[in-house]
């Protein structure tokens, strides 16, 4: 064998271990026995122990050696380009430092549980203290970037930079606040009661599968089951699960949730099942695979157009919804409101809440921001950017999981998602044309979409990186122009307000 | 660290890994995607690598070498003694050969299901031939045993002999066929058919999980899930499932099949947790697990006793039962046939399908048997012990997926089972008092036995091997005459006939 070859068939059988392991972190949120959880943490610390050991062998050093810059192809300069990244991350981090970091994570979840709960942000205090110094700490081992806070981010959207997204959030931020303030103040309203009636949650389910069928999702290669905090896995070819909740009193949360899940779902089941285990299978950034859920979630289940097929269908499935008027219902899906808790957020809003919790985290492994001052901080930036102040610290800077797991780096991509489905969305319609999908929306058609999202995306793997793959499918850099552009256009119309 | 912490270190982790393929399985068989299987048969064939090599470390030997005879304690020495035999096992079967039974097994599998359906033994039989000399084969390697069968046998019920097993099964066949022959002509016979009515599935799944509960299987430590080929599946500490599958229009299946792996689940339950990953967190033998399952679900489930406390409950819980008498429906459920299909068989009749078996499997691996002569030798043996013969080979020597898996060796622990479960109740009425123990079975309640059972049988894990923990637990060998005593005293009740 020679060098790719080796090293290809080295990667993907610890993909293929990886992906034991994703079948054992699915079952932990789903099925697995409460007591079985101390015998599961052991199962999962070992598997990451032998696949971390396997990501570090250092003949994959000497195979890179060989292999960067005289490699066959440009598949193969993918390959070996992100399987390089990956190895030098894995070494680069001590080992000492890794268990650090998942023994303090793994106690500071639990405090963060209960000072959210209690909204006491000094006993949660001395964990992020501890958190950001061991982040700081793994970003100037991983070294090689221009801001400490990048070598963080490119676990989660390689080739991006805190200057780039700090460009980015500004120009959008501005365009954004005020936009979002003018749909607070607008004189039409939705009546979102009518969202908070009775929906049995097999009926949810049942309502929730077809229209994910509808949009692609192959259900012979996956599943859908109820978990606390819903996300998707992909297992390997032919398996992948999507995971939802349902609240029988409120239709949103289960029946968007099941679509933004399925958008992730048919991301992972279209990607090139020869690549498997190899960059060019894999998903292109944590960036890109929010924009493929928010486009299933909001661009396309969320429309007008989508719901004119889908209403009357509701309407059956849901007795409960039979008074009222297919206006009113999507002026309800789409509500526009100073929410505290950013799951909670809208379309519109929701980038507010991330633009301000880049800013926080970048601060803080900058070491411009003590992690003591983040609640006054939060609140002060929350207040500029949406017009309230949260009244406590459990709507405020404790709401989310991700600083207490380490996860500094990740809020960002779910903003690039964002920012990328709309400018994705822009292409799709130039390609296929804005008045044909509309009417593919209305008659709940989704397969001309799906395709170009499939070749031009998915298939792709990761041949470009995101910034890159982009220019490719849109013909420009990445901007918050496209975004902007369709909040305008939906939601002035929606709200009755001049766009600008 | 000394050699014996060495070892159990190893060997834990090693059973850490195995624990992840059982979750896989488990996966496999309830919640799988059907288009996930060939991923899912990587993810396996990796595992079982993995396992492999850590089965057969060198160093082990090493350790084994320090260790034997030089423990300090009867704890060391039932650990030193079943690793031993693991590992010695796994090092003298050439890899080879393993490759090739997996290769072999999985294609004969395939051909099994279509000869089955098509009632084809022709077609099948070059596999069986192949897999008959690839298991004398494999028999060869591992050696060191009297007869070559038993060397096959040991990987099932570890410390028996195909001398000892023939002893016994000629033993209990000449007593137990012309019994079974006075049943089915006793002028008392069950009417089945109020078995046959409207048993709707949710019901069935409520009242079973109900009576496992009672039974004390721990829900918080475990789960019940639908599949096709009941199992139960003991993954770690605190994490046990069981399985079963359900027909609509009848009671038994589901229901004993619930009580069967209930009955295994309960004996997983109560392994000592903090020996998990070593011989003596592990279960004795194949037979000594039989005889939990077949415990629960016969000499407790089927028993008069039991259904005086639970057929009110069934008739609240199944409309269709109300105007059934108890004492109809006892004899119901105690039905004894001539029937040809193993798995369907009752209480008194099914270790008469397992001697046929025995003997069969036996005389193949002996080369006293060819497989080309498998039909006829099937039907024959079958109207000795049964007095009908088969109408065709899917109901006769085509019944079992066991030959086709590579699985000889396996039937025996089925029969030992019931023998050794026999023994057990025996015991335990003398030790709990039998009209105290009737008493219980007749309140619903279980845990005196149950107790009973974990400080005899299943706290003492690999402690002992099958026959000696027997001998601890009754005070005699293993022999046949509890189980016709049992029969006996029970069946002539119930079918008006003498006991002998």
């Amino acid at each position: 064998m020679d060098a790719y070859q080796s090293l290809i068939t080295h990667w993907r059988e610890t993909s293929l271990l990886s992906s034991c392991a994703a079948l054992l972190g699915w079952d932990e949120r789903t099925y697995m026995p409460r007591a079985g959880s101390a015998h599961r943490a052991k199962q999962m610390a070992l598997l990451a122990r032998m696949t971390h050991e396997r990501l570090t062998d250092p003949r994959i050093g000497d195979w890179l050696s060989q292999l960067e810059g005289a490699t066959d192809s440009a598949e193969q300069a993918a390959n070996v380009r992100e399987i390089g990244r990956t190895h030098r991350r894995a070494v680069r981090v001590p080992a000492r430092l890794v268990e650090e970091l998942a023994r303090v994570t793994t106690q500071a979840q639990e405090v963060w549980v209960e000072a959210r709960a209690a909204a006491d942000f000094r006993r949660f205090l001395p964990w992020l203290d501890r958190i950001v110094a061991l982040k700081r700490e793994e970003a100037e081992a991983l070294g090689n970037t221009a801001h400490p806070y990048d070598a963080l981010l490119e676990e989660y959207e390689p080739g991006s930079s805190s200057d780039a997204i700090e460009r980015l959030f500004r120009a959008l931020a501005r365009e954004l606040a005020p936009f979002a303030a003018k749909l607070f103040d607008a004189p039409r309203q939705p009546n979102e009661s009518i969202l908070r009636r009775e929906f049995p949650v097999a009926d949810q389910e049942r309502f929730g599968r077809a229209v994910a069928e509808a949009m692609g999702f192959d259900f012979q290669a996956g599943r859908l089951d109820v978990t606390t905090h819903p996300f998707c896995s992909g297992i390997g070819p032919g398996d992948c699960r999507l995971t939802t909740r349902y609240d029988p009193n409120h239709f949103s949360s289960g029946f968007f949730g099941i679509l933004h899940e399925c958008g992730h779902g048919i991301y992972e089941q279209n990607l090139p099942r020869e690549h498997f285990g190899t960059p060019l299978g894999t998903a292109c950034s944590l960036g890109i695979h929010e924009s493929q859920s928010r486009l299933w979630e909001n661009f396309v289940g969320r429309s007008p157009e989508f719901w004119q097929h889908y209403f009357p269908k509701a309407q059956d499935a849901f007795p409960s919804l039979r008074d009222v008027r297919l206006e009113d219902f999507v002026l309800a899906v789409n509500r526009v409101g100073r929410t505290f808790i950013r799951v909670e957020a809208d379309e519109v809003t929701y980038n507010l809440h991330i633009v301000l919790r880049f800013e926080l985290e970048k601060n803080l492994i900058q070491g411009d921001l003590s992690p003591g001052d983040v609640p006054d901080a939060w609140n002060q930036r929350f207040h500029e950017l949406l017009g309230v102040r949260p009244p406590n610290d459990r709507e405020g800077c404790l709401q989310d999981i991700h600083w207490s797991f380490g996860g500094i780096g990740y809020f960002p991509t779910y903003a690039l998602g964002n920012l990328y489905a709309a400018q994705f969305m822009e292409a799709a319609r130039r390609d296929l044309g804005e008045a044909e999908l509309a009417e593919d929306f209305r008659q709940g058609r989704f397969n001309r979409l799906r395709e170009w999202l499939v070749s031009r995306i998915h298939r792709q793997g990761q041949l470009y990186r995101a910034e890159e793959l982009c220019r490719q499918v849109t013909g420009a850099d990445l901007n918050h122009q496209p975004f902007m552009r369709y909040l305008r256009g939906k939601y002035s119309r929606l709200y009755g307000v001049l766009p600008d």
